[in-house]
């Protein structure tokens, strides 16, 4: 039994933990479709953090936001499979457009059969790419930078909340240019906007890199993302971005009349993040006792719990905690006071599953004396025991912006020090790697904690690569992907024997 | 041929005037997906204002957005449909999951049938009510207060931009509360907090009243609406709020626990606005110019255009006009200087057609003069010439916030008048009703202009009702609602002879 908040340790069982964890943090749940989760408040509060921070970021880098529809026409796609190898079609397809009564009984309407089948967007380059094609004529409409935030649904056959869901909440960029080059930058650029919101929102570092040829999005040159390390070791792909070359340009004939006059294919990029980066919030910063949130994303950054005792003296309390609030919400602080009829434990563990950064407890004595106890949700306990501290009110109102900095900094400095002290450096054969990560639980395709390796490759591609690519498979890992920031490489290349060209991150995944 | 910078005018052809209106405007098209539009960066700008002021509303009064999936199992549906008369069965439906490769042709995969359909939402009340149903136990956890901003679809036959369209995006609020009082005055609170919205906010009038009992949401007990006149006369409804009495709560068994522990259905309530909103901000405010936007919703409130001239001396524009963009966002005013390699007659007139508030343009004479000249897109022209401002820039920079507050105001009292001036109040008898308003165009369903008949009935419901509405039906009218704040009734009903019990607004509608 856990001698914490939650009814599983990370160390017992940590895809159980993760659930746990999601579960009694208020964020989400399953649904009874397939696939699909519920996003609760206080999980919704925290995706509507990230989107404002995110949509800055993407406003300043000079994209605008649209909105296309839901749904693709089937031979949209058609058309991007003849040009695209490993087309995924596990996807949701409408077929019908009415519902009938019969005999009392609903059924789909056999007379209301659509023409053609709609695809609701897995992802939307086909659809944008037909926009694309209507609105860009000249060097002039160029580079075009466009956003949207949806949802996006496939089918997919194992679920896990945010991780992995049939229908999952994104943002998807969409932008044309006139050579590799402007698209190249372009692509590159997306990928450092989100490796600063991971690290400076999220407080998850993360590595970006190259993908590997194989692992690359069905159509692109080039694929980038940014991974970051869970508490299990395993690497959780957090954002990707890609080159998309002139691929999709010719699929869907996107062209524009450059300075000369001649029609030219654009080149285009694309770029998302998705919910999933709840996931990699919960598994970057939780523990045992629940979600840690990072302060910028907490949709409540300091919780006030009066210690109710449904007396007279309670007015007096509710009017203490009023006049802290007031005051914390005029330094701009996300501040609640949570005077819900259920029990001030009961309140204070709820806060702590969810992570709520300050979690202040308000008695007859620190109203008598003025003060504010509180807790720090980064650093619950010393041992088992819960610290608490206790300050006069104005001193921690003057702190309280400084403290929640403080505590975004210690959750960022507690993940990155878990990331860079587990990236082993010196494996230099396929044996030593496989002695390594040791055979996976084939349960929870996890085993026990082991982080990356840092190994010199000779990037192979084609058939080389896809060799490579099942040996590690068969050890349940993957090449996350190149760091963009990495040393000179050296020596020989770990599967391949020939000269190395550059280092990989190899890994188990989510 | 108009004078005026659209090709067609309102007078010309209202329903023509809107659709060129909102393409000139830069605001949507329509997609190559049956009834689906692009929502384009203007329009999208739009939208994200409304988001983001109602959004403050909704939160302000107590509710807490979630998030719900986007299929809804037919079964719920199902369950629906036995308590609810008049449900509407277009929708989409989607029956498989999997597309395959046939000979190199994409087609559905039959093998990937579901053993049960999805539904695109068309609304969310059953998925929603089947979480309630879980979420809520006692009286403590009641008022239940959720909103969503989600897109959803329904099977529209006819579409027109904005105004219905088979996907579209919304709010829908939906709320459970222990007795009829709470959930009525919950009701009540969300149609005034429309109301205030509509006004304070997009410069729409609006008439709140409760809906005749044919115009219902199907099974609410009462739906309460918010109806804007457009300029041709007509009613756009452009949000309701629904009391739903225990029928959701006893098809989906959502129950409470009551303060003597027995258990109780409870009463539920929904409310929606949605981009429909959009439309009657164009409806309600555009010209024969284009758009007109309110600054509380405008994207851009100024739109500072250089009048470039591929000279060197173009540097010194630029920095003179990036430095008043830099003092006007240091006054909070949403600003842009649009260096686009455009004509400048032809920027300006871009943004005359997408409405921005006020239009800046740069020569080098103010440059050197140190003075800004403008045009107020409220008052673009006297008779036919365009009116511009010169101030001095210190002076147009302190005033632009009380520019912006102006125009706001004047176009809300612009449309203000419209309204209150055309509603006419004597009509006692049918005919005079059917010859007040004539018979509509059967093409467009308008006619000429004619505004709102305010007349006395009895309220009935059942089958006197529906003869009513055939007999309205016939001259295209409908009663729009009883407005809540009417003046004390007396005379007879128009339509039966009998007492009257109220007043009611009369009119075509979108």
């Amino acid at each position: 039994m856990s001698k914490r908040a939650l009814s599983v340790t990370r160390e017992q069982d940590f895809p159980e933990w993760y659930q746990v964890a999601v579960r009694d943090g208020d964020m989400a749940e399953t649904s009874p479709v397939r696939g699909c989760m519920v996003i609760k408040p206080w999980g919704w509060g925290v995706w509507e953090r990230i989107q404002a921070e995110l949509d800055a970021r993407i406003k300043d880098t000079g994209h605008e936001n649209c909105y296309f529809p839901l749904f693709i026409p089937m031979s949209f796609l058609a058309k991007e499979a003849e040009h695209v190898e490993g087309f995924a079609k596990e996807m949701a397809v409408v077929t019908h457009h009415r519902l009938k009564n019969e005999g009392g009984k609903l059924v789909v309407d056999p007379a209301a059969k659509l023409e053609e089948p709609l695809i609701v967007r897995p992802t939307s380059e086909t659809i944008i790419g037909d926009a694309f094609q209507r609105w860009i004529k000249s060097y002039r409409d160029l580079p075009l930078l466009i956003n949207q935030w949806a949802n996006v649904v496939r089918w997919e056959m194992r679920t896990r909340l945010f991780l992995r869901t049939t229908e999952f909440l994104w943002q998807e960029g969409h932008t044309a240019h006139a050579d590799r080059d402007d698209a190249m930058a372009e692509t590159r650029k997306m990928l450092e906007v989100y490796r600063e919101f991971a690290e400076n929102v999220l407080a998850m570092p993360v590595i970006a890199g190259e993908k590997p040829a194989n692992e690359r999005f069905p159509g692109a040159d080039n694929t980038y993302s940014i991974e970051a390390m869970m508490q299990d070791g395993k690497a959780l792909q957090a954002g990707t971005s890609h080159y998309l070359g002139t691929h999709f340009a010719e699929a869907q004939n996107i062209q524009f009349q450059n300075r000369e006059g001649q029609l030219e294919y654009c080149h285009t990029t694309s770029w998302g993040v998705s919910t999933r980066l709840i996931g990699g919030v919960i598994m970057t910063h939780g523990d045992d006792d629940g979600l840690r949130m990072p302060p910028k994303i907490a949709p409540r950054q300091i919780v006030i719990v009066p210690m109710l005792r449904d007396k007279p003296e309670d007015k007096d309390l509710l009017d203490y905690c009023a006049s802290l609030e007031k005051e914390l919400k005029a330094k701009g602080i996300r501040v609640l006071v949570d005077a819900k009829p259920v029990k001030s434990a009961e309140k204070r563990w709820n806060w702590v599953r969810r992570g709520a950064p300050v979690i202040v407890e308000i008695g007859g004595r620190d109203a008598a004396g003025g003060n504010v106890t509180f807790m720090r949700r980064d650093v619950l306990r010393d041992g088992d025991k819960i610290v608490s501290h206790t300050k006069p009110v104005a001193e921690f109102v003057a702190g309280a912006p400084a403290l929640l900095d403080d505590i975004q900094a210690k959750l960022f400095a507690e993940a990155k020090a878990r990331l860079d002290g587990n990236i082993v450096t010196g494996i230099k054969t396929f044996d030593e790697l496989a002695e390594y990560f040791g055979a996976a639980d084939a349960e929870d395709e996890g085993g026990a904690f082991k982080g990356w390796a840092y190994v010199a490759w000779a990037k192979p591609e084609g058939a080389k690569l896809e060799a490579i690519a099942e040996r590690l498979k068969a050890l349940k890992l993957t090449i996350r992907n190149a760091p963009l920031d990495q040393k000179p490489v050296e020596g020989m290349c770990l599967f391949t024997g020939d000269a190395a060209r550059e280092y990989v991150l190899i890994g188990r995944a989510y």
